[in-house]
């Protein structure tokens, strides 16, 4: 292998010649050969995106020169479109204060910047700490970034998910609003409602789910950027968190600001574990779906099977012709794991001591994988198997006039105990309600068919 | 034993003479012995709310005659009053739509009612079922008894803990604002801050989790009555919902409102994994003050010792003199309950089928367990810890002036690379910092003394 | 209220006249008002049985006198005896090390045999601390009766409860072991197999869990007991921790011994996780359990209805008649309490720090309330609903003629991509299996009878 | 892009010219765009291992010739050998049985095996499902080869690094035997021991989880295989099961069997939660040495200080010369990972329904995430830092002379209360021990010097 020395406060280190990071980018691959998982590059990008607005900032304060700044901006620019993704081979499991991906990206910047400037005067040479990482410290750069990656992730990807998924439910409760069923609680026959009526209930999850994950991401625009190294600010100018907010601001188009208690932002993840858990209460959601589904769908002659479902692959390497409801399985899949990822990050956000929460990058890591699965798992869902819902008109009406809970509306006539008695009569007889009514005398036939009709049960009642 | 004979629609069941809980009580307290866990108070009196108030609102709409409604208030208001609170025997594991303990409060209230009109017509005997339950279902009704008993719990008992403790802090933070000593990251030394700003991040965090959680409760006061059986408001007239959270807000002084979506209201419980979700942020926050204080605290010889707490009980049995931050340690064992208690109602949250969740005594046991023990413990930390925290002045002036961190200030004059050179020669030697920057010709004495004032590292810098 | 004054080294302090605790359990009280969960009385009780055990070994190396041993063991078998229930009134939320608890124990079981010993001289006056807690420390003390505390509710409570839900599953699967049914994979139909292999599938749930609690539960027979303070053993003879766990091996009849390492029997509690993880297992398998009985047992009319279970109360307050698998769903918040609780335990048990763990409470505490709910959850479901699980023959038979998947059976002779084609025609053409294969012209009638035969599906083929 | 044609029971599909899966495998690429994370490499290994043996039972019991049984070992031979892994490229998020994964296998050996075939007679053509499946269902291979895949990697991976560093930090505690410092317990000051002693609770630590470990990893040797589509063990040879584990355990060194009871093969995974409970249970000790390690090492001048760890790599991006403990901060959130994975896990595990769990590809995602990242931190940490662990002796001494908990010896000679009075004095006026028993007049110099001696505190007593 080929390679050149690089060299920090520790001394010398060989890196590959292909490579453009630095030695203490080098000393973290060697020192932490844990595991597979490459610190997420959403995360490298928001501090790519740091690190230019950083650069701005320092310029306009009059801290950096206007041609390192330059150099710096295209460097991380280049960044941004993923010019150099294979730069950045820190895992997760590294310092806790995500130092070295923190120098990862100072090195790959000033590696570039320097290319960039080789013509350049002597004096313009881009140091990684003194120049990239200027008026910035790793305790509020981190954090920083993960903020921005958690909101950009969350309001960029997730939630058009979300809504795609959203509406086509929406389309499918409007389409069977008419479609009237039996409804189901404990498992057992219910009073009815409509199909279109118990979609509602998920487009209800659903829009409950983006509401209350729109507003709690929100607490997570509040930046650590200003605090550098404990809270305190030191070596940075008094403007520079918040001048640093604004470029963010600009550079992303939403409204980033400067965190009012840098202490607590060194510290604290109360805010990733509170917008974690709007997700896993989406997950949640997302699991009575998938299953409401899978169960609707079964069969298809000894389950439910009021709704058939898109036949997306065989479904048995054994039994032939079997149609299985994979898109619901993946989905509950991502569930169990959104809710051990919100366990983990609860976890290491309790974690910190004095003036540093050192658990930073695996809280970051479960927070773009859980948004990721939740996204993708609703955007395959949507497309291969909730745009094809159709309903099984034929077993929807058995099952509907087959009941017993259609008893409950002669509450207001007969009283619950004689509806009570009716309905086990009918139950043990194997009779129909009508049958079991008459047998009593308790109303005529007339009144049956007056007070028992599925499409008025569907609704509350005026009188 | 002496005993009653009352009936159900199941049939007869004996019920002791000094109770007045009926027989489908009776039967609960049979079947389900599981456990030591009654369903929590709180929950009856927000069921006692809801049932006087949904009285009212039968009334109103006139399916409810004015004696039966005085009746059934004035046994509401006697459970309100705590007159009855052996009445309510059952525990958490019963039914899992928390039929049992509907039924409980119905048939405490018509018997007691009926007890109030033992004069009145025979026309006026109070039923359980028609009567109190009128227009609801233990579908709608336990739903909305659990969101108002977990906001009455947290806005009303929670929040002025936690405000008490944040008030706390924040004194002491003012008082300790000129105090300056070492920062600590990674546990390691840092650069300098003051006590009162290290104090502020603790009750930043306490501000921030009261904003978080102020804001997520609020989705819990979106109810669920008039949904009934299903959702769909059978036996309930359409106005029925509202006009019950009308009148409970009018009871509690809250807000509350009729959901928008009733088939969400009775499967979905993402609300209260929200909510819970910003208590268990509340509680790694808290995890940390804890921790803090104790390490602080800790020694008295041979530990961090920058602060002293107050003595409250012998500290061991076997080690006389000894003093323990119990306090603390009380605290933290609450946060991992509360951690515990998370997982439990997310996983309960997300097991819903169809019309209805059948996990909802589970979910307000965890969140109210969770929400009594953050207050108790925010209570008892406040008045046996933190009001008595002192600062031990001697050992944060001999930490502060031994560290080598204040070698930071230099970064701007000579380099971070400088720095780090002198901050390990100093270390490698045994000596201060000034010792080691003169000996290297770097800087004079003078320049030292000027650059290097932990006085001015404890703020951004201008220059 | 009247009132007795206590001293301790802290000074003194009023206690109720009617209560035989001392100084250090009032403060306690005092000092820690949070929430209303007392420590277990199980905990209590192994307390004593290690304050017996711990006398009579002093006695046995000529530490303790014979009166005052006497006197401790009297006091001791009292407590054992539930005479003294309501002397230990501390909560969980209090000194993590226990030592209030410890105290508590001390000073009840001191005041006890000091009223026993009245009439002996001056000299024969029992100190809580230099005679009952002799050669002790709460830290070694308390881990020892969290041990035995654990091991007693688990073999002693839990497992009797399992067997009797397990024998009552074995004898159904033996029972219906030649009904055949449809079997059901990924909610959808497939294979036959018999209802008594069906269940027999739970029933070897029971029996690997039985077999992997058993294990585990065997950790925790090594007691701390001999450890003292930190695990060096000062103040204690160095017999003494085998001594003692000889002792109550002997007062319990199972094998407890002394820990190899004290130093680790302080500070971890690995083997509460481990134990703990196996009954997370049970608990997982009981969702499963209860899943399927209450799945089957669904209807009675639109669900599968395979099985009926007992009716043991009326299910809904407003549907007449309703009948709910409640047994089922106790046993499943239970499952969701206990995974919580194993989150609760593995975080506390992480928590320790240099030479003790203090997290010893809330780890007991929720590790017997796992045990505890486990247990009676499954002998309420066990009374209540196993023993009266029936088939539905009618419907059993009706869904396994019924059933496509029958096709598997003809791999052998046409080839998984033929079988699958008739699936498909049958399914489409809403046609018998028999009919779509002999429109295909691929079998003749014969053949299809003699290859596809439920009553051959149900076990492995030689041919 | 190349393409050729693919077919399976649902018709075409383009298929990549240069890979070798099928129809399967692309559809479910298709429709499964769901995270980053692909089915891990281990499991397609296991499976690899269990189509070799099933094809050499098949062919020994007569079902499958000798040319195809050779043409499918070598082509599983290849795979086991690496040469294939860019042909699974399959992600967890797929059919919860792991149809796909197992279809996947069986297509890229079938697909192999036919080109290693390409000579041989067109009877000799190796179809995915009806040979390398034969006698097989996805039901029974992916739960064997979650199986097999979690029992090597435990095996062969976890426990040679748990064992590397144990044995490093036994040389450490024998090494460091004779070094007395202060104990420590609630973070305060307490009786000594030595170092020696205190590391050795982490050996003990890891030496019981590797027990604890070995054993319960022990349970996942019991296989699926022969239960096929639904446990009977349809479409297979009776001995099939059998003779498959026998040739497994053949090939991997290790005992394998057939399970007793294939339905709970099929539905239930308690052993992987019993063995991933054993492997959180190492990981709350981990968190304990951890913390332990970096809190020792704090400082350099503000912190305990009692060790010193080695430098791998400048600590901090702002504060020059600054050493953090990295190492410890990898495991400790390495510990948060394994955490959340065990919540996954067990949620993941209760959701079986009839017969199959379809949570199996999320299961064994977390088991080998957790195996590996456990492995590899134990691994990093052993090599990076606990290798240069070395006592400060300084430090040390002046803490243990410092410490008032000596007074602890005391107790036998002059109880309990006097001696808290002495620790008390001594605190309070600032003195030594000494010097305030001496001006109790308790005691003389001499005693005290003869009862207060470190070294005859770290072990029990005889006297």
């Amino acid at each position: 292998m080929d390679y050149r020395i690089e060299k920090d406060t520790m001394g010398e280190i060989k890196v590959p010649a292909d490579k453009i990071w630095g030695a203490q980018t080098q000393r973290s691959k060697e020192n932490f050969q844990i595991g597979t998982e490459q610190m997420p590059i959403e995360l490298i990008q928001a501090m790519a995106i740091l690190k230019k607005s950083a650069a701005i900032a320092n310029n306009k304060l009059g801290k950096l020169s206007d041609i390192k700044t330059n150099a710096i901006v295209q460097a991380a620019d280049e960044i941004l479109k993923g010019q150099w993704d294979d730069q950045f081979p820190l895992v997760v499991w590294q310092t806790g204060s995500g130092t070295q991906s923190n120098m990862n990206v100072n090195e790959v910047i000033a590696h570039r910047a320097n290319q960039l400037l080789q013509n350049a005067g002597e004096g313009e040479r881009i140091h990684p700490n003194d120049d990239v990482n200027k008026s910035q410290s790793s305790n509020d750069t981190f954090p920083t970034a993960l903020h921005i990656a958690a909101v950009l992730k969350v309001e960029d990807y997730l939630l058009p998910r979300l809504r795609l998924l959203k509406a086509t439910l929406d389309d499918k409760a409007e389409k069977f609003k008419d479609i009237i069923k039996i409804g189901r609680t404990h498992l057992q026959d219910a009073t009815p409602l409509t199909l279109g009526q118990e979609i509602s209930g998920w487009v209800a999850m659903l829009a409950k789910s983006d509401q209350m994950i729109v507003q709690n991401i929100e607490y997570m625009k509040e930046l650590a950027i200003g605090g550098t190294a404990v809270g305190t600010g030191i070596n940075a100018h008094p403007e520079f968190g918040e001048r640093v907010a604004a470029e963010i601001s600009e550079l992303t188009g939403k409204h980033f600001t400067s965190a009012a208690n840098k202490f607590h932002a060194l510290t604290s993840h109360d805010e990733a574990v509170v917008a974690h858990g709007a997700l896993k209460a989406l997950a949640a959601d997302l699991m009575k779906i998938a299953n409401d589904v899978r169960w609707l769908a079964s069969g298809p002659r000894s389950g439910i099977g009021e709704i058939t479902i898109p036949e997306n692959e065989p479904g048995s390497s054994i039994m032939p012709g079997k149609v299985n409801p994979t898109q619901s399985e993946a989905m509950t899949m991502v569930v169990t794991q959104v809710v051990g990822n919100d366990a983990t990050i609860a976890f290491a956000a309790s974690q910190g001591n004095f003036e540093l929460n050192v658990f930073k990058p695996v809280i970051i890591y479960n927070f773009l994988q859980s948004t990721r699965l939740l996204a993708d798992t609703m955007k395959s869902f949507n497309d291969n198997c909730a745009v094809g819902i159709e309903p099984n008109k034929e077993v929807l009406d058995h099952n509907l006039q087959n009941s017993l809970m259609l008893v409950t509306a002669l509450n207001p006539y007969i009283g619950y105990e004689n509806a009570a008695k009716i309905a086990k009569k009918a139950h043990k007889e194997g009779t129909t309600l009508k049958e079991a009514v008459i047998a009593t005398g308790l109303l005529t036939e007339e009144q049956f068919d007056e007070y028992v009709d599925p499409a008025t049960m569907i609704y509350p009642n005026v009188k």
